[in-house]
């Protein structure tokens, strides 16, 4: 449920971030703000950067620790624009989307920490994930507002309250690691008919089709879509 | 190529936006701004929201008339909130990066209206596509800078420029956009050959499948495998 995904904004330093957020977020169906220790909170600049979104400021929650926002919630992700952090599994923000509609039957949050320094290591102690968005290497740093506004938008398109707008697109349903596996068995046998693969001298063919599947992460429908181009080289080749 | 996709920015009322518009140019590799008719430009609050993406702005052109702004483009989309378009085939961000890089060997370029207003019927004269981000229908209204964001996010991610934040995938010799477009007209040729796609009937299986592949980014040996599966099964059907 969208209502369960809470946005963390931790010591943000303006208030027309906070009105941007809330924008952002109700654009995309998101409605749980929680605010530790904003600077200057309310504040004329978020109400104005908020436009027609002030309800979310309204019920927005100003929480004096991180622990108070976090209560309740079964996962947590934290944004980072560095690479400082080889010990959190990195999610990008389709991921993470995912992780959070996946487990928003309970309440579940992402953090974003203030604009200038990112989260500290100590909020970072309480993350299960790191969220990284791709970016220019030469210049990561996306405004905090537009950072809630690519999670909240990756959360949109993926929750089934979105409706595509046309039917092209959507994240669609998810398949297991033994779908995957009936698919790489079909394609290493599809590969054996054409002749491609000699299964005495496979070389590394299969890992390095494994690998390229892995990670574009087929959803169910584009899964069916290749098992249907492999059924129909077989047909060809029979 | 990245430096050939232009953001038009028409009759922009708050320079505000148009240094946030900068920043979140500069954040996916973006670098061609143009603003036609800004109500307040220069000015520092744009200078201020654009933070480290001052270059943009000192580069961005303002021109007198869209046709200007336009000079040179092969491909113009443009953003609309509403429905209201029914005469004008309609993308969502994907597709318009999609379609936006795919032609990005010479200028391509997407629009967005004033805040209050978006897209007047005149401008919208000169688009061959319309962009609509998916959002809340209770409130779909972005902010601008946030809508750019979101395009140029996707922009970014399905450009050959881009670094996967995760290094699951071999760092592999990169493809470049044309070896792509050679690859997807190779797959496309393909299906028609197993008759899997009628030309005649196409639906959307071509951009379903760039999408795949696109999120898995092939470097250069995957997509020598690649090639090499769809000549075998060329060969096969004949």
């Amino acid at each position: 449920m969208l209502s369960n995904i809470r946005i963390v904004l931790i010591n943000t330093t303006h208030p027309g971030n906070i009105g941007a957020v809330a924008r952002a977020m109700k654009t995309m169906g998101l409605d749980d703000l929680r605010l530790v220790g904003p600077a200057r909170y309310p504040d004329t600049e978020a109400t104005a950067r908020a436009a027609a979104a002030t309800d979310i400021l309204e019920r927005a929650i100003v929480q004096d620790s991180l622990d108070e926002a976090l209560a309740e919630t079964v996962l947590v992700l934290g944004t980072s624009a560095r690479q400082r952090h080889v010990q959190w599994p990195l999610l990008d923000p389709q991921e993470a989307a995912q992780k959070l509609l996946g487990q928003s039957s309970q309440p579940v949050a992402i953090l974003f920490g203030p604009e200038h320094s990112g989260l500290s290591n100590a909020d970072l102690q309480r993350c299960d994930y790191l969220v990284q968005i791709p970016a220019n290497p030469d210049y990561s740093s996306l405004n905090i507002a537009a950072a809630v506004q690519i999670i909240a938008y990756e959360i949109w398109r993926q929750s089934p309250s979105s409706i595509p707008v046309n039917d092209a697109g959507s994240a669609g349903e998810a398949v297991t690691q033994e779908t995957m596996e009936s698919f790489y068995q079909h394609l290493e046998q599809t590969l054996v008919d054409l002749q491609f693969l000699d299964p005495h001298y496979p070389k590394h063919l299969m890992p390095q089709l494994r690998r390229l599947f892995n990670r574009a992460r087929p959803d169910a429908r584009e899964l069916n879509i290749l098992r249907g181009i492999l059924t129909a080289t077989q047909k060809a080749r029979r």
